[in-house]
């Protein structure tokens, strides 16, 4: 039922997968060292553990009730929430020019984490509200920024996004909410929005809500849509019109608010333009790679936190004897193959998953971060490369690990004080929000192989090949893990060559159709060669062993799904054609 | 959130999956004709469809209070039972000598589909009861029959299994509850036990609770375990000294009461014996089979209900514009090639699992039916080889193709009022109860594979490959089912020969540690070649070739799957050696 972030493993990922130590050294992070890092990553956990992890359950149970347009959040939630915002947390990744501390991504992820794994409802709020941030910031004028950037900064305020109606999901040109020209350089916003996470709550004395609308003149379709910024209490101090109008009833992260919003319905609520008119959803865009990030980070958390849950348990727990079980009485049910292969499972894909969203990051803080124009733009490719594999990925093992904590419990883990079963429903929103994983994988194919002319991908390969040269005689410990891995990142050079050819001779069906299993083909392709670096670039020590089985666990155990997966990829036009006809009977 | 029972795919799948045809011209069971069946699949659907799909959602809602010992279902629920009982489907599987309807499994399994897929938490009352009349009719005295049987044939009353206790679950070795001889007969039961299923409720008038215990001169482990019955009215009409002292809270069935019963707080609950003292375990184990094929069942039924959900859905919710799409507006998603993949693989699954559930219960008729003992042995092995196939494989395929529902749904897959979140819910018990999926695997491998000196194992691949043989040469319609399903079944006969050699060669960590994955695999064999025969047996009609183009999708997306798994089986001994080490750090 505790948290205890893996700070050590943290570290390593971020040295060995992210590249750390380099970025310092390049200088990339200003004056900041790796010993910074690991000392903020141990006050994190501090944190985290001692004060987020113990709303987790209780916030679950308690929900966010509405009443007369106000949500209440638990006590407990709220005092947690001020302090850590006092504490400077919020303000971590945040520009300093507004009070931010300005720290690199790869650090920034890694709290995320932390703050997820301990309580993914209560860490919601302050993600959302990064994200308001990072679009005030870049288009914002100096007035609002002026006025709402620091407080957001901070914490003091929190922020949202509105941008699903009920007719626009994932497809956001059937956006109906309107907003007009008040004359004075304010907008008049009306409509109705869904799913707005954090959109009404006791936790601060104002709520930033960044709305896309349309103006009366817009064209219609993606090119009409503009962003705004919708205080809900407004500068003078009045009430602004817009409510609270519902509340979700979910199947998980019962403690974080998803709401209902009306906008307007006493004439208009007042907004703000961010950016110029009809370029809104531009804007959403430059901070969506992050946002899509930190839900892969989700991903993470959670399994991180469902393998903690039934690893102890596992530990605790005794049934049965173990094969070669010495003394009496029952064997913990760690020590029985079949659990063990779960729980390592589990461990190998939430570390796997972990690398691949933390090289995400130090992609994404060179592409912004390095000198040289031309690394920038090469890391901003494999940044841009990687964040739907970070987004997906990630949050399938989410799914998929939460579900295996449950098992690991057995008949304990369907009931909902353990815990486990949590884990399982809060999991399950993250392969959904902040762009399906289904648009992700298309994202990946379409969007993110063409990048840079293919040298984006053909460079990401080429450096997981030289991984699986760096494994080669590396002694028996290893097993078969670089033969296992060089054919998942063959399979994933075939499949991508396939991909390639389908796209530039015009059959996007069959390169749509082969999305996502070529999505978790790059996940196990990747993540199974950042294990591996992790591995290479352990100690002779005993955590240096542990991450070398974890390594060969995930080689030979599951990285070879990779030509199946390849098969899928490549055979995949084949199905579409049948497809309806086996759905209509 | 309505449901159909596709009441033609089930005839055509107990037909070529199943062998109805050859079943009932051999005479197995006596003068029902395959019209007959289909007769009576007919009217469950309508029975499932009208009145018991409608108390799905509602039921999860409300929940089963308890209260001062009471259990309040919804009245709309017990309506429902009385009508079901009186129309004769609880009397459907029951031995005619006491009301009982006789049918044979084949047609027992395709309604207790029906029944699951319109309320899981409905039909689990109904299922125990099924266990209950088996156990009493094989080991119950003259006595006991006459006193019970009729009404639980008739549903008139409802009956449980008491076995779990807090430290018993996997391993009942380690039951505690207490059995003394009361010198008249019958003895005097004290203890408690959890997880019990529909142990108090108010649908009936008595409750007959089989519960395991110990007798004080019994022997340790499972060899001191006797089996007794536990009226919760006396026949005297007096109330037995038993009450429900608790209901969890669990992830799902919400609908179903899961009670901790306690037996003798005041002296002891009168029980009698059924079959021998010190013989309870064995009692079990003679019903065990069916229990585990009808929960495999319950993961059929949640993938059916979760597919027919997703697809209404699908051909509904209109989101951007699919390739090709011609016309004005927003695609049906069901046009997206990224849907139709995920519905595709909902619907494949879902097919394959209800094929190996139907032949295995067709194995286990012929066990019980065929005039030739020879015969019957050799159809008992098959039932008891592909049992656990069909338990663990089905449920695991309910959980995936229920998560894959929620994600069809998108943001309204996650709001518990679109149905979809609640099959996920209710599907995550069927992998743990009546023998965890790993134990399932563990089953498979030590005691099922090495059944008729390795025989009924071999001969289940004979019958596969005589499938690929067929598939040769059926033309381009087919793709590369023939090549893949061949693949498969290559894999699952290298990775039988693998585990035969480690059990012989007493290497059980290795065959314990692959045995998910060994499992995973046969189901995959097993499941493509079956859908395989229900495509060769298909008309040259548009449901014919639907039923070539699900196959076909399942042996080029699914069954592709299989080199990974048997890749992971045979190494699958060398990770166990390091795993702890992994999980310590």
């Amino acid at each position: 039922m505790t948290y205890a972030a893996p700070v050590e493993e943290m570290a390593a990922t971020l040295k060995a997968a992210a590249g750390l130590e380099r970025a310092v050294a390049d200088g990339l992070y200003g004056d900041l060292t790796v010993e910074d890092v690991t000392a903020v990553l141990e006050e994190a956990a501090r944190f985290a553990g001692d004060v987020i992890a113990p709303l987790n359950r209780p916030g679950d149970a308690a929900g966010t009730p509405l009443e007369n347009g106000v949500v209440t959040l638990p006590a407990a939630h709220r005092e947690a929430y001020k302090a850590w915002a006092e504490a400077g947390w919020n303000a971590l990744p945040g520009p300093e020019e507004f009070g931010g501390q300005g720290l690199p991504l790869v650090v920034s992820v890694a709290c995320t984490e932390m703050w997820n794994a301990a309580s993914m409802a209560f860490s919601l709020g302050p993600l959302l509200t990064i994200g308001a941030v990072e679009a005030l910031e870049k288009h914002g004028s100096d007035e609002l920024k002026e006025r709402y950037l620091a407080k957001l900064v901070s914490g003091e305020w929190m922020g949202t996004m509105n941008l699903t109606e009920p007719q626009a999901g994932s497809d956001l040109a059937a956006l109906r909410a309107k907003a007009e020209r008040a004359g004075d350089g304010t907008y008049l916003i009306t409509g109705t929005k869904i799913f707005i996470t954090y959109g009404e709550h006791d936790l601060t004395d104002n709520i930033v809500h960044l709305v896309l609308a349309r103006l009366p003149d817009a064209p219609a379709g993606t090119r009409g849509i503009s962003l705004f910024l919708v205080p809900k209490i407004l500068p003078d101090g009045s009430r602004n019109d817009l409510r609270c109008s519902g509340i979700e009833h979910k199947l998980g992260i019962h403690g974080s608010p998803t709401c209902t919003m009306s906008y307007g319905d006493d004439g208009g609520a007042t907004g703000w333009l961010i950016g110029e008119e009809n370029r809104g959803l531009a804007c959403m865009f430059t901070m969506m790679n992050n946002a899509r990030l930190n839900v892969g980070i989700q991903g993470v958390a959670i399994a991180e936190r469902a393998y903690q849950g039934a690893l102890a348990y596992a530990k605790e727990r005794r049934q049965g004897r173990a094969p070669g079980a010495s003394g009496p009485g029952m064997s913990p049910i760690i020590e029985h193959p079949d659990i063990r292969r779960m729980l390592l499972t589990m461990k190998a894909q939430t570390a796997a998953s972990r690398a691949i969203c933390y090289r995400t990051a130090a992609a994404l803080d060179r592409a912004r971060l390095a000198g040289d124009p031309a690394e920038r733009e090469r890391a901003a490719a494999q940044g841009a490369l990687l964040t739907p594999v970070a987004k997906a990925y990630s949050t399938d093992i989410g799914v998929e690990v939460a579900s295996l904590g449950i098992q690991v419990h057995g008949g304990m883990g369907f009931i909902e004080e353990t815990g486990a079963a949590q884990h399982l429903r809060d999991s399950r929103i993250a392969p959904i929000y902040e762009g399906t994983n289904g648009i992700q994988a298309i994202d990946l194919v379409t969007r993110k192989l063409p990048l840079a002319g293919g040298e984006a991908v053909r460079a990401e390969i080429a450096s997981m090949r030289a991984t699986v040269r760096a494994l080669m005689n590396k002694g028996e410990v290893f097993g078969m893990t670089a033969a296992r891995l060089r054919d998942a990142v063959e399979s994933l050079d075939r499949a991508t060559s396939f991909l390639q050819r389908a796209l530039a001779g015009n059959d996007p069906t069959a390169a749509l159709a082969g999305a996502t299993p070529y999505l978790r083909l790059f996940g196990l392709a990747s993540g199974g060669t950042l294990l591996a670096e992790i591995a290479l670039a352990a100690g002779a020590d005993e955590a240096g062993a542990a991450r070398i089985a974890l390594c060969r666990f995930f080689a030979e155990n599951i990285a070879v799904g990779a030509a199946g997966l390849e098969a899928s990829v490549v055979d995949g036009g084949g199905f579409a054609v049948d497809a309806a006809l086996a759905l209509a009977s």
